[in-house]
């Protein structure tokens, strides 16, 4: 993985702003500054300190491209730890543009995504989870998913997996010890110091392992399917949801119109709404997407609200809809009960607990703040409530966990059968490698590859 | 228009991207910023020069809220001629949105829209034309706009201004002499000479004004729009103009996802396509909007494109859309010229000119090219082809150069009726003014304010 190359990106989103930067990293960037910048002052970049924001106009050929500020960032002082120009420009979509297309006539190639990162990452400045952490700010959907990736950021992850990797190699060099000198009363005592050791190991990967539940959840958003027949109330509830917790849109310009994610903010939990296009115009998912889908819809999502009228008896749609609930993940609201109460309750019940039942009035607004509390009760199950703990949300994460878990309840096996000490040795370092996963230290080209493409361009 | 407050927003545009800023502009910038900013080094803001790039915090009681680099520009030296500081963050919606709620609780306010650029104005670093070609340059389609809007922004318009309104200073230098000395030989030199130098005036006017004809729209951009019967090809028609000029889709997260407009380049020209959305999923504009919204559409528009099937014969549905046509704004295509003809050409003579009648095969992609330049001579219409020349885009300086016209044909008419020179004054003080317009001087307040609203916040 050498770095030779120069890369350039537009590094803030795309759309009318005031600001937009450019980046570039690599050996070339200051010549390429250079070559493209014109300073007010008439001093050359490299007369300024670096980091300083210098004032002047992007030029191709006499003509001026746009009037701009330059900083230069020698490295390794930099996001990438290679020389880097930021270019600060207009915002909108033609100036970031057209400075950008003029550096990469400049022998500059455009960066890919997450490669400034990656660089980072490569160069030594941030460790893989670190490199993880800074996409999940970026992507980050509340506060709180916020304030995780941050803790994540700032290398507590990176901490941790260091502490319990130094654990591993503890124990591989009391087999190690073992191994050299194979005599019967030091095996005796390996054996139940490495017992004692393992547990202890074990139990922290579980615990770490156990925030992945919700963890994720902060992450990717808590998946939500909102069911009802027409006319039942799923749109107003929707708009009682989302009240001042105004959702976010996410439609990057230039991708596809029809692939519109919307998130609620359920205190502090990503909700990702699914296909609230639907619940909008036609106040008809079932319907409209045909039982079949509806049926795929509900079994992945992480989270299915029905809602039944309560002011008029169960029909047939009604039963068709909770025969397909599965109990654990679903929340039962009745609606209207402002209303005179028709619908048959003892019926429900067949299908799910009392306390997934929620009575509101989507009209009044009645009920919403308990419904709000069922949601996060769900998500947090009773557990992880302070945010500066730590807590694995990245699947890729729970993985390598999930796999170190499997080892080193192998190594406790060949431990208590009094195995070989061979035979531990190699759980042992299975676990140092699944745990190197994470912060990058054990990780193949080709994953570090997937990984930064879920990046942004530009960053 | 006394500015005393200190006032705060996001500055780049809103969504996923790598870097996020964050302006404060006032008195009390540099002082928020040292209460919530923590630098790696230790050293206080004050202790770097100004404009360097500071690595560091965001703290919240002791919670870091991001990583980031900050820059304290010291006014006059800056945007908006303050104090200003600029909050280099993570990109994204949270980490802009938690350290603006920080500022904000620090007894600053959220600027308004153009705020930060009113206050360039107001502080006298640009003029009021400056001002608007920012917004311009951010808003611009298309590079041949944004060139325009960059050449207002040197100052272009700025200078022009003023250089008229030097001749306009002259003349009344001319013009109170004479009422000073009011001696009959004076006088008539003094017509003489007013007539001249009037005339000229005018004709500087008169030539600056006829550039917004087609100024105007490569700042707002050509509203087109595309008519047909169902089946006749609009839909592949628009997917061949777009073809690699991919459209830019100007959806701002947050603000209703109807309003979508869709801007195609054509030879540096922003086509904004109207009702894309019709065109691409009915395939049925006339119909699905009915015949009086179609006409309405029609009328409105800067360019009709009809398309009819020129493998069938002309319909009813056919005629009427030929009905409704405006001859000086339409184009006329004949689509599927690959299939047997048997449409009636000489009908359609009777509702438009030969030669605005195009022929193509938009399966083929055949004929886009012929499209393409058709529309650009509408828009040129012969004129303006070099960027460099001075273009007016803004319909508020055409309306202001418009009214300085008119009391210059005024003047000259009263100069020519040898009118007393108290009446000749008037309408030259009435140009000053209009051309003041243009360039701020003689503004009030709530044009100000109604300009500045057009920009975004941040700016």
């Amino acid at each position: 993985m050498f770095i030779d190359d120069t890369i350039a990106a537009i590094a803030t989103a795309p759309g009318e702003g005031g600001i937009g930067i450019i980046r570039i990293s690599g050996e070339r960037s200051l010549q390429v500054a250079q070559e493209i910048f014109k300073s007010m002052s008439g001093k050359q970049i490299e007369e300024y300190k670096t980091r300083t924001l210098i004032y002047g106009n992007i030029i191709d050929n006499e003509n001026v491209i746009d009037e701009v500020l330059v900083a230069y960032m020698k490295g390794p002082n930099s996001y990438t730890a290679e020389d880097v120009i930021e270019i600060n420009c207009h915002g909108g979509f033609i100036s970031v543009k057209k400075i950008l297309e003029l550096i990469l006539s400049k022998d500059v190639r455009l960066a890919e995504k997450g490669e400034f990162t990656k660089r980072a990452f490569l160069n030594g400045r941030i460790d893989l989870s670190q490199a993880e952490a800074i996409i999940d700010v970026i992507k980050s959907k509340t506060d709180k998913a916020h304030e995780i990736a941050q803790t994540q950021l700032e290398g507590t992850l990176s901490n941790k997996i260091r502490e319990l990797r130094m654990n591993v190699t503890e124990l591989l060099a009391h087999v190690e010890v073992a191994i050299d000198y194979p005599e019967e009363d030091i095996e005796h005592i390996t054996y139940k110091t490495l017992k004692d050791k393992a547990e202890i190991l074990r139990d922290e990967i579980k615990k770490l392992y156990d925030t992945a539940e919700s963890g994720k959840i902060f992450r990717d958003g808590l998946k939500t399917v909102i069911v009802g027949k027409p006319n039942v109330g799923k749109s107003s509830l929707l708009n009682s949801i989302l009240g001042e917790n105004r959702a976010i849109v996410t439609d990057i310009p230039g991708t596809t119109r029809d692939v519109i994610e919307e998130f609620v903010n359920i205190k502090g939990i990503p909700l990702k709404i699914v296909d609230t296009a639907g619940i909008r115009e036609t106040d008809d998912i079932v319907e409209k997407i045909g039982v079949k889908k509806s049926r795929e819809s509900l079994s992945t999502a992480d989270l299915v609200i029905a809602v039944l009228d309560s002011s008029r008896k169960l029909s047939e749609e009604d039963f068709e809809i909770l025969e397909n609930l599965d109990k654990k993940k679903a929340i039962l609201i009745l609606n209207k009960v402002d209303l005179n109460q028709k619908i048959e309750e003892e019926k429900i019940l067949q299908y799910v607990d009392n306390d997934s039942i929620i009575r509101i009035s989507a009209l009044n607004n009645e009920g919403i703040e308990i419904l709000q509390n069922k949601i996060e009760d769900l998500v947090y199950n009773g557990e992880v409530k302070n945010s500066s703990d730590l807590v694995i949300t990245n699947s890729r994460h729970k993985d390598a966990l999930n796999k170190a878990y499997k080892s080193i309840n192998d190594a406790i096996d060949a431990i208590n059968q009094n195995k070989p000490f061979d035979f531990i040795e190699v759980d042992l370092k299975n676990i140092w490698d699944y745990l190197g996963y994470i912060n990058g230290d054990t990780v193949t080209e080709d994953l570090l590859d997937s990984i930064f493409e879920n990046f942004c361009i530009g960053k």
